[in-house]
């Protein structure tokens, strides 16, 4: 993609998350429907599929050859990374958004045959847009983000995880992610994906661990953390695949290393 | 203490806390002297210590009979809970302060015999100031806090755990800790305890858990959570002790009984 043709579907992403972000504002005290989906606290809104609805129908009108895959299903059936592919989250955290009317986030990735130009992470209720395009960095609102430290090291780095991670499961060895917790200095948990992203292109956490996340959920963030000099992975240290759920590891470049090797271990 | 007596204190820390938080902002980005305390994750810098200096004061220019304990030494050796005690955080989550630049806040609890009188949390960077007077209710800027909901169960409720109460150790149960981030609905962990107590008086999260807390960490807190129905006790059941560490759990009233019966057990 020619930087012409990202700026001007930067641009109108940035519009569009702009204006759905303020109709979400005005609703935030209406009521609406909650419903689950795959579990009793996986949990979908109205309000989801009404932003994801208002991204497909701007998009298909403005942008008809491109292809959209969107959390809650409006998007189309996508199975190859051919063309330009927007991959939306209308809602990350949608148990923040039921439970604290705040830390949620709209989440758009955009790539092109497979490579990621254009990423959007806007942390509505805080009026805080993350964005950034290939090669060209990436901002919190209109300041430009440094590279990520090169001075970081385990000792010292604050990791997000959520506390499920340190208990006994069947995929990864909790004793390591426990001697993670106690190594590190600190862990947070913030309930957003694409806000703990974001975090780590700011450097406000060195890393983050999750062990499921779908395309919607790190999509823009990985583009973003790419921007500043950090890196995203599976978590046994393969590269991510656009099209179906990974683990994911994202951090600051400095700590992947010693990340996969001592503290993540798989069963 | 007496109503207007109350009101006149409680403007006096209001403005106080204003005064030093705009300090704080206005020095974010300037270089500072940061050290360590008990361990190596226990850190503080000489904007904690100008800030606590800065309220001790005012107080004692003001108020030269009432005693401060604080938690970087410039208040008073207290041994008792006669008179009119302020307990002060000056930033509470230096971590977050050191690392992040936002998420912590200023704490103080003023107490009159022993009874909670007045608490101020304020999130200095987001300037969210979350108030409580004995009797009167607890504020977040100028909206009243709804008391908490009677229909919280703990399948629906939001934790704000670190996650250490996960991993082995020698204190709790471990399994139990396992249990309860499995049976909740999610847990949160932001690294400020001030912040986390204020989440709970906000009600967007459930109950917040945690194994070591000075007065200064919970003493403004505990007033909030008190004036929206919620309780603050040791993760024992006991009642609290402000003039000693403790083990703490302040919680949505509804699901006290069941966080300490089926999920908090002491080795």
């Amino acid at each position: 993609m020619d930087a012409a043709t990202r700026q001007l579907i930067f641009e109108d992403a940035r519009k569009w998350v702009y204006q759905a972000g303020k109709q979400i504002r005005d609703q935030i005290d209406d009521p609406y429907q909650i419903d689950t989906k795959s579990d009793a606290n996986d949990l979908v809104t109205a309000v989801d599929r009404s932003t994801e609805q208002f991204f497909t129908e701007k998009i298909r009108e403005k942008y008809p050859t491109h292809s959209i895959v969107g959390e809650e299903g409006y998007g189309d059936k996508v199975e190859s990374l051919d063309g330009t592919l927007w991959i939306i989250d209308p809602i990350d955290g949608t148990m923040n958004f039921v439970h604290q009317k705040r830390n949620f986030a709209i989440s758009i990735g955009i790539f092109h045959e497979g490579v990621g130009e254009i990423g959007l992470i806007y942390n509505v209720m805080e009026d805080v847009l993350y964005s950034g395009k290939k090669g060209e960095g990436a901002y919190r609102n209109q300041d430009k983000l440094p590279p990520l430290g090169e001075q970081v090291n385990l000792e010292t780095s604050i990791i997000a995880l959520n506390s499920s991670l340190a208990c006994e499961n069947k995929r990864i060895n909790e004793k390591k992610v426990q001697q993670l917790i106690k190594d590190s200095r600190g862990t947070r948990s913030y309930g957003s994906a694409a806000l703990e992203f974001a975090f780590v292109a700011e450097g406000i956490v060195d890393a983050y661990l999750t062990m499921r996340l779908a395309p919607w959920d790190f999509a823009a963030g990985l583009i973003l953390v790419e921007e500043v000099g950090g890196v995203t992975i599976q978590a046994n240290g393969k590269p991510v695949n656009l099209l179906e759920k990974n683990t994911i590891l994202t951090c600051n470049s400095k700590i992947k290393q010693q990340l996969l090797d001592e503290y993540i271990e798989f069963k």
